[in-house]
């Protein structure tokens, strides 16, 4: 049986993660690259779900987690812009990680403009990303502190 | 705005848990209490969407878990056979955890017919719950195997 799409939603809001991943890589320009990425993770017993939420967004890859846990993984920029977010947008989440979903369709709005390519825009999509709720914020801080230095030298 | 009873069966699929608790109860002829609830455990921020839930089932009470985390917590014997048990009939679950929700829907049935009075109902009703996916497994079995060694004796 197909999945319900508020069943997904409330699903989700319970277990879903939308992360934006800010790293060092010195093969592009600016030295940082932005990787959006959204993300569901489950015991490996409930794989098949993963499947089908897979399928229901027509995107992603299953692909293990940690120890015994498995992900659907979303990375796609095309996937996010057309898929994801409008689908979140129509079928809204509850909790409080609907805030960090706005901040998520915020940065991948600025990403497929190409703002990640500057380094202004880049410090506006690390702003965006260093208010949502991640585990990484002191890193995500720091990177912006080496930029703002790096665009003021 | 009132939530969506898919979102909701969703959401209880990540977050919700049926508990079916087996405990010492000397004020009882038979020795032990059995007691079903319905749980949805989150972090405080988002207290007013246990509320919501609350509200949603017509039942429970919202309070503290464990340190910044609160609960809502479905106890009443009526609310779980009335409200609770036939929602997720409607709106099933997903993920594995649809096998604890028949487990402890038949609990529910077994309790309010009476059936943990007796000796060899508490047994059943032991025997249903202790395959659920529980932390205390152990405990239970044990309470089992003391309930079999006083029937025999």
């Amino acid at each position: 049986m197909d999945l319900h799409p508020m069943w997904v939603s409330g699903f989700v809001d319970g277990e879903g993660t939308f992360y934006v991943g800010v790293n060092r890589n010195t093969t592009m320009t600016i030295g940082y690259q932005v990787l959006p990425e959204f993300r569901v993770v489950q015991h490996q017993k409930d794989v098949q779900l993963l499947f089908k939420l897979k399928r229901f967004f027509s995107s992603g890859v299953v692909r293990k987690n940690h120890e015994d846990r498995m992900e659907l993984r979303i990375r796609k920029l095309d996937a996010l812009q057309d898929i994801v977010i409008p689908f979140f947008e129509t079928n809204p989440l509850q909790t409080q990680k609907k805030h960090d979903f706005i901040k998520f369709a915020k940065i991948v709005r600025f990403i497929s403009q190409g703002s990640h390519l500057t380094r202004n825009g880049l410090i506006e999509i690390i702003d965006v990303a260093s208010q949502m709720n991640r585990a990484d914020k002191q890193k995500t801080l720091l990177i912006r502190e080496q930029l703002l230095k790096t665009a003021a030298g």
